[in-house]
């Protein structure tokens, strides 16, 4: 990928002298900062803007690694054809016209495609505008030349950008607001072959980049994405548009009725340790924050708060707690330390008022800010400081270096809520930017980039994949083969589970009134009977369950009953009643963008009252289906919820690997439902089951 | 309270020429906009900063109607004593040292809030920044004289903040920032007279204040203060400091530990169609949005969305539906006026995106926004519109006037979301605010403020107060003076609330085995027997509740084992088991500030395992108990879930009020809990239900 980002050479594809069109400005650009050939191909100019202008790109000189199209999009296929016989290695086609408008444009987008597939050449776009490199002065895009100016701020945050204009409005407005200093901005268009999975492969490698952020509006291959990031220790950021709901309601299974797209999409970022955002300034916030500060060593959520305010101070401890962070109990030296800066009326309380201590010392040379600082920061109770500042108070005067030299030296993160006076503020605000310490105008803004700092679940070394994937299944459970489209039924949905190690309740299948007895008995009263009937997926509804079957009178009753029901068409599923523990659901689904994905949440009506269900991408190890399970909301169920005994957490994690290594193996399998699986202290076992094939 | 706001006559007590101390500033601040006589007090000075400056109040000629102190708080109270002997109306203590600093401070107040009572002469304070009116130019503060420039903007928004130094800050930074205008600012510190009650119905009739916002640590009289709501039809939005569950352990029955300081607030905020909000920026996004758009005459969430960005339109649209809105049908008359200005190979969407339809009109003289928005605004389906806009761009300019037009013409609210060049958008959002049109720099506040304005709940006429309480309870039922503080058993608090209407299951008390039969056949089997012991709350956890009793043999000896269980020191309650129903939680809980709160949940575990019950402060009339069942998350329970019918919501509704008359007429009841209440189509019953004495 590095021909798009350092190219040796680059031509202009539909460059022209008339400055009100984007094949000017894409010059323009090139010319403002970019040190390598540039190379205008238009047949009907000698020369523009002072540079040589080449017929076609056949006649451009080497080197030549890239070329911008700026050019109808009915002319861009063979333009890009040309190209490839020529050995450029990449073309950036920033044209429109392509899937966007309709089914010509659709048109031209799929030959893209297929030369993308079948020709050495990588295609960037089309529908976009382009990469701009703000370290190394490279704009490649057509946006307005005049727009960049001398607030351009170079940082260590990339972007990823799936929508053309957004991505050089969004630029100019962090630029110019002075929010955050950026390393490279990849407006990817219509992604007709470079998409997101090469751009954070490449941003992996990429020395100018510490934090990577990404506007997507879909996911070109969420597996590979995942994939990609299981090797990137770099923070991520996601904002994903469009949580729609589409295709859910089609589904035959509890879990791919659960899924939405959206609900997988989260479930995934979760897995992976992805921040997941909502809005665009919140992307620039919670990116420039984790650029700017590193997350400590050990975990931790303690907070100190140093302000000026005590309502400040109140409602940034509701913050830090909703945000699973809490206020630091203070060390006795650190009281001691701040109560030699009080007057003697006041009392050290926590979050940390600093004003009457500042009033106090009014007219004479104390840091008190700067004392007080120090004195948290050297606490071994504290974690994080979120401060607080009034810009434009001639008693509060804050130097963003000397706030900087005492927390770099702590290792300690921290965060500064600033009100104030506009000009104030604003340079406070850049200077702070330059010494690595994030100001925001938000309470809950801080609070919340804090958090991301100190749950750092980048961090650690790349993700563990997996253990190897279950086998084909062994020979004892029937072969799926023989089995055409759609649902099985329970027994073998049961026996193929079993087989792959999920635990069941025992249970027998009888076809014939002499086997009910004894099968009965041997399973041990009361008992359950279901009957089967094939293309019958829910039984209760069909009044095909009878529960709590107590003797052998009940139980032949029973049978011979459900039989006629079926009209001697089905069988019959002798259980185990079993009861008293903790009811889950548990599921496997197959996104089309993520694969298999495994599905958990609360038995009977909860996951769907309170749209309360979990997913996560197979293969996903222990510690991830620990950590699927820790994301339910309603999670507090499993630890002995009223008075219960608290159930096995670590068998619940085993039957969401294997359900997800079913998935991987098995590739007929399309849903699985689990529905109720009982789980106690000990153990856990499916109850009922449906396994669809396709 | 007019002689705070526009008082004849101001004494400074505390006045001092030192340009160091508060009291220097007050009176500067006076001097630059107060037209009224000025007259500082101090023995000390024959005069001070020009002014004749007088040894006591008592010296000050008339007309005086207020007094700002700032003098040492063990001085203020006779200075108090002072001013009310020389006929000031009201004092504004603007030290601090009082109950924030401990013990004795403490002291210093409780004076204070005795003469408060006592005599004729109101207090405003102590420990705060007193009163700015941007309006009329009156400073009755010691905030830094300095700190008041020339982006002073005169509005309709008052602010009343408990908290001194973030009113001031909070000021300076919405003025600075161009964000919105301010009519007056109220800092009420500690509240010992004068608190958000008092100038909530000053601002009711206050002719320059729109919007009234509050920031409050505490209610002082969280009654009087909903009490005062209901006949303002002003919006009103509140940020709530300290959302913390104290206390709530410690309670007996599951209402009240469902209850917490924060659940109660939050419901008597909702029920009064209050504006809850969390950060001070949001606050300030709200109050300003409300005070600039009107809500539609008739209800709706139809939104259409304008902007430059593919992009950006998803991620409003996403945001759209969060807060409940959605985005509206394009009639095919807007459809064709937009299809106009687009290429011909731009197909017409929703989101509405402008960039193609501008880029193809690029040196031509025509207003694609401004004819978008008048075929958007024009359309009988459209509701409210979201435009998007970025400055800066040399292609897209928008002046607010322009907009403004067609919008105040159409009578449709309208919120702007722009990015782009940081002094570019300043002067546009300058501009918007002058012709009353809110412009944001994040989609999701631009969204939540337009959805606040949709809502419009504060706008109807005021909220009718509910009918008579009911009375004394009938002689039939068991007198409340018979029985000590702490629970009644379940027999008794079932009879008082059939008394009060509340339905409850057939049942019996029976204390002889004679009696078992004859009452177990008259109520229908299957019958459930309870077994009420003094002290014993908990009966299904003490196991005293036998369910399932389906004949007379199976009654006798369940009756038996239960009353042998209770070594004969009680009696069973036989009742008929019902069942089917959704099972519900409703309650009474009487709160410290807002007094008797009603509560409703769903039962089983869901209350408390989503945390999931909603309050409403009583008296509660029949509409805002049906919202206050509206309100629950998991309420689509009611609606018929899984294939079950619908419940009779307004059944439910009369017992919530009901419940509410009976906590405001028997002020010995502290708590009432019907767990569960059973309700289906018809009817409802309670089925358990236990009432505490205090």
């Amino acid at each position: 990928m590095d021909f798009f980002f350092a190219p040796r050479g680059v031509a202009v594809i539909g460059a022209t002298p008339n400055p009100l069109k984007g094949g000017n400005a894409i010059l323009k650009n090139l010319l403002s900062g970019y040190r390598g050939g540039i190379y205008p191909v238009n047949p009907r100019y000698p020369q523009i803007d002072g540079l040589r202008c080449y017929p076609s790109v056949s006649a451009v000189p080497d080197p030549l690694d890239l070329a911008i199209i700026f050019i109808p999009a009915p002319l861009v296929t063979s333009s890009v054809e040309a190209c490839a016989a020529r050995g450029v290695a990449g073309v950036m086609i920033e044209s429109s016209g392509f899937a966007e408008t309709g089914p010509e444009g659709a048109k031209y987008q799929s030959e893209l495609r297929k030369m993308a597939v079948g020709k050495r050449i990588r295609i960037w776009g089309p529908n976009c505008m382009g990469l701009v490199d703000v370290k190394h002065d490279r704009i490649f895009s057509f946006m307005d030349p005049r727009a960049r100016q001398r607030e351009w701020i170079p940082g260590d945050v990339s972007l990823v950008v799936q929508s053309g204009l957004l991505s050089a409005t969004f630029l100019f407005d962090i630029m110019s607001h002075g929010l955050m200093g950026v390393s490279k901005v990849c407006s990817v268009g219509n992604k007709v072959d470079v998409n997101e999975c090469d751009l954070l492969e490449y941003f992996i490698g990429d020395p100018d980049t510490r934090v990577i952020g990404f506007y997507l509006e879909s996911f070109a291959d969420g597996r590979r994405f995942l994939e990609i990031r299981r090797r990137c220790t770099k923070p991520i950021v996601v904002l994903k548009g469009g949580k729609t709901r589409k295709g859910a309601e089609a589904a035959l299974s509890h879990t791919a009725s659960l899924a939405g797209n959206h609900r997988i999409i989260a479930g995934a970022l979760a897995q992976s340790g992805i921040i997941e955002v909502r809005d665009f300034r919140q992307m620039t916030d919670v990116c420039r924050t984790l650029a700017m500060m590193d997350p400590p060593d050990a975990p931790g959520g303690r907070v100190s708060v140093l302000t000026f305010s005590g309502g400040a101070g109140i409602v940034s401890t509701d913050f830090i707690e909703e945000n699973g962070l809490r206020l630091a109990d203070l060390s006795e030296e650190t009281r001691t330390a701040l109560r030699g800066l009080y007057p003697a009326w006041m009392p050290v309380a926590h979050p940390i008022d600093l004003w009457p201590a500042m009033e106090s010392h009014i007219g004479k040379n104390v840091d008190v800010c700067g004392l007080a600082l120090e004195a948290v920061l050297a606490d071994p109770g504290v974690d994080a400081v979120f401060l607080h500042t009034f810009t434009g108070n001639a008693h509060i005067r804050l130097d963003p270096a000397d706030l900087a030299r005492p927390v770099r030296a702590s290792g300690k993160p921290i965060v500064v809520w600033q009100t104030g006076r506009r000009d104030e503020s604003f340079s406070f605000q850049q200077q702070a930017l330059r010494c690595g310490i994030p100001v925001f105008a938000e309470i809950g803004r801080a609070a919340e980039c804090l958090a991301a700092v100190l749950r750092g679940r980048y961090r650690p070394e790349p993700i563990p994949a997996p253990g190897v994937p279950c086998g084909p299944l062994p020979p004892t459970i029937p072969d799926l083969s023989a089995f055409g489209p759609g649902p099985l039924d329970e027994y073998v949905s049961k026996a193929l589970l079993r087989a792959c190690g999920v635990p069941t309740v025992p249970e027998a299948l009888i076809t014939r009134v002499e086997q009910v007895e004894a099968a009965a008995a041997g399973l041990g009263y009361p008992v359950v009977m279901k009957g089967l009937l094939p293309g019958t997926v829910h039984k209760t509804e069909s009044g095909l369950v009878r529960l709590g079957i107590t003797d052998g009178s009940a139980a032949l009753s029973s049978f011979t009953a459900l039989m006629a029901q079926m009209e001697e068409r089905g069988k019959v599923l002798l259980q185990k009643q079993v009861s008293g523990k903790v009811e889950l659901i548990l599921g496997m689904v197959r996104d089309p963008q993520f694969g298999p994905c495994v599905m958990f949440g609360l038995g009977g009506i909860m996951a769907e009252l309170y749209d309360d269900a979990v997913f996560a991408v197979a293969p996903l190890n222990h510690r991830e289906a620990l950590e699927l399970i820790g994301r339910l909301r309603g999670q507090k169920m499993l630890n002995g919820f009223r008075g219960a005994e608290a159930v096995n957490r670590n068998e619940i994690a085993r039957i969401l690997v294997a359900l997800g290594e079913i998935g991987l193996s098995h590739t007929r399998i399309v849903e699985i439902d689990i529905n109720p699986l009982l789980v106690g202290p000990e153990g856990a076992a499916a109850v009922d089951a449906t396994i669809v094939l396709k």
